[in-house]
């Protein structure tokens, strides 16, 4: 989907397919590469149904071929059209996204204080900046440099991440993810956008379940507690809260005036919680 | 060292300082995520006197630090002057350091059959290619779109690469490095230049001590065996012999076109180990 997402732009804007495919390339390269090493980080054993590298090959193999896939992602972008106009804020891009890794990792540790501004700078971060670049990539293979446009299309890309992000914790909650178990980001102690708005507006007192599971190890978050939980942020209105945002966001963004660059984009992002949105 | 590499050929070749320092950042930068990436796959602990990144912060922090370095090189390689005649060719020399890297572990863990081209391949790999594209930096910052300077300049930057592993090698057996010990590598089981020549040039009863090391589980390879497989690279003249082709290869980096690019170089990188050369 990503590696799409700069050839989808450059031909919305007036450009040819083909001037973006090198940097679709890298793109779809660079995803392969945090894939590869975000399973080391979290520890994953499986991905897309088969061993994850480093736990068929070794942390040091896994590691190696993260890095690499990173290079090879850099051969590509320098064959690139207009590469140069990009290549800058593009690793800015990556270098938020890496920000927003690591304030990812220390919300679930509890070693930065949980607020929905931060944790909506994680987002930004985390899933909005590899969008942004993306975006940036696919006005530079139809436009070269124009500065504004890049600038406006890379912000409008971070929008669509976070709108990707708040969907997935909402889908987290309604239960169709394909997942066997609502709540899986309770399960992983990770704070989402409707447990940050649950703790902004509600009682400590109806959030005591919640609570309870933040707080318990990994291990005692029994399908008990996690429903219970769930059932918590449905009762203070974070479910609800948490789709009328992204209602929002999505009238926004189809109204934004690069709706063109990405025509039916938040739609499609939105379809699997369609049914919940007001 | 590394960052002083593209500068001072810069300069040489007749360019300003300044513009090779977004260059000189990049490849500094590139330098420090290696070290941090390398010390979680060899499980070092200490790095220049300090905990090592993951020792301290643990390995999914050491990632990301990774990662986000090698995205801040690319902030900077994106302002370099030139950048674009040179991305993907300094690219495609991260990529065969990658592959150096990993036929290095194979090596070590015996999946790779070793021979002195193996051997050659794998340390043009792991440490030529890095000179190669500090070399690539500091022409295209002197010098623009030059390819055909930048491509010998490559080329004369590998080869100075592998005299400097090879002098590393040498100084391991002449016990000069350093260290309370000769023979690190053989303790390490890494195969090195002078191994390799003894294994193509003297028989298999005279290398006994030297293949019982190297067959031993790294925790019995003790002092004492080491001190044996050392004397006998020295008895059977491969310490001599890597001696000869260091002061061969010297002689033809030091009468190369491009030794005014790096002037007094070769000699420099090889002071540890002068005493020995022919």
């Amino acid at each position: 989907m990503r590696a799409v997402l700069p050839v989808w732009v450059c031909v919305n804007l007036g450009g040819e397919a083909e001037a973006a495919f090198d940097f679709a390339v890298a793109l779809e390269l660079l995803h392969n590469a945090s894939v590869v090493l975000d399973d080391i980080e979290d520890g994953d054993h499986v991905r897309r149904g088969r061993p994850a590298v480093w736990s068929q090959w070794g942390t040091s193999h896994a590691i190696t071929a993260g890095t690499t896939l990173i290079f090879e992602a850099l051969v590509s972008l320098g064959r690139a059209r207009s590469m140069a106009s990009v290549l800058g804020a593009m690793a800015t891009d990556l270098v938020r996204l890496t920000e927003g890794q690591t304030m990812d990792v220390q919300l679930a540790a509890g070693a930065l204080a949980p607020s929905r501004s931060t944790w909506m700078d994680m987002a930004r971060g985390k899933t909005g900046m590899f969008f942004s670049t993306c975006l940036r990539a696919g006005v530079a293979a139809a436009h070269g440099d124009d500065a504004e446009l890049i600038e406006a299309a890379a912000t409008y890309g971070a929008d669509i991440g976070l709108l990707f992000q708040v969907q997935d914790d909402l889908l987290d909650l309604t239960g169709n993810k394909g997942r066997d178990l609502r709540g899986a980001d309770l399960i992983e102690g990770k704070p989402s956008f409707p447990m940050l708005w649950a703790y902004e507006h509600a009682s400590l007192a109806a959030l005591a379940p919640l609570q309870e599971v933040m707080h318990l190890p990994r291990e005692q978050r029994t399908p008990e507690k996690v429903a219970a939980a769930v059932d918590v942020l449905h009762a203070v209105g974070a479910v609800d809260a948490t789709a009328r945002w992204l209602g929002d966001a999505k009238r926004a963004v189809e109204r934004h005036p690069l709706t063109r660059a990405l025509p039916g984009w938040a739609e499609r992002i939105l379809a699997p919680v369609a049914h919940c949105l007001p």
